[in-house]
């Protein structure tokens, strides 16, 4: 078990997380993640936690970064399956997960990306560069 | 890790299996898929094994009784994510996973689950019991 898989489900990604993510694994899974967010062109990752009972702030870290370089690529990320013990720790920890929107399962999770994917349609700024049209 | 998260979307379910199914794994699997099919009313199962490098008989036979438990509660299950070299030890295994539907990729999967529940809405052969109707 060298990597989790990921699951393309129309323009979003998801991702069950069932074992410890221990360093390498967690850092497969980021590079993975950013990968196919960028060859598929997703809009939206759910990372579904509801088989982690034991969390602490090494993945607490891990959910953030996924979530800020998600962002950079333009992609929402949603952790779904929350345990209530998750919750407590993690706020005991100090770690609210900014950033990370959060529901209570997949099906409330892909509501959300959507609602969220609806929402941000805005015209985005353009940088003015150089006018570098290669046609 | 005592067991294998389940994910409701939708009229489906989700399983992704990235551990070994020793015995105790796989039965409260088979338990935990028949009571969600039961307590949703989903139609269908979806199962990821793209993260499943190595397969035996028992694995193939834990397929198979899942598929075929479905099948009892009328929903279909499709096998999704196989790697090819799984693919060519179950047939060397001789196990050719009958009444299992497989397809590609998740995506795929819910085409063709999509697919088969429309067809297989066709009336069913009414048993010709006892006239229990408890109106």
């Amino acid at each position: 078990m060298d990597r989790i898989p990921i699951l393309k489900m129309g323009s979003f990604l998801l991702v069950t997380i069932q074992v410890d993510l221990y360093d390498r694994l967690a850092l497969t899974l980021e590079n993975d993640l950013i990968t196919m967010v960028s060859r598929t062109g997703a809009k939206g990752v759910l990372i579904d936690i509801s088989a982690v009972s034991i969390v602490d702030s090494f993945m607490g870290r891990i959910l953030g970064n996924i979530a800020s370089m998600s962002r950079i690529m333009d992609a929402e990320t949603v952790v779904v399956g929350m345990q209530p013990a998750v919750a407590i720790t993690l706020v005991e920890l100090g770690l609210t997960l900014q950033g990370v929107h959060t529901a209570l399962d997949v099906e409330k999770g892909m509501e959300l990306l959507h609602s969220k994917i609806g929402i941000t349609d805005e015209p985005e700024e353009d940088e003015e560069g150089p006018d570098d049209s290669n046609d």
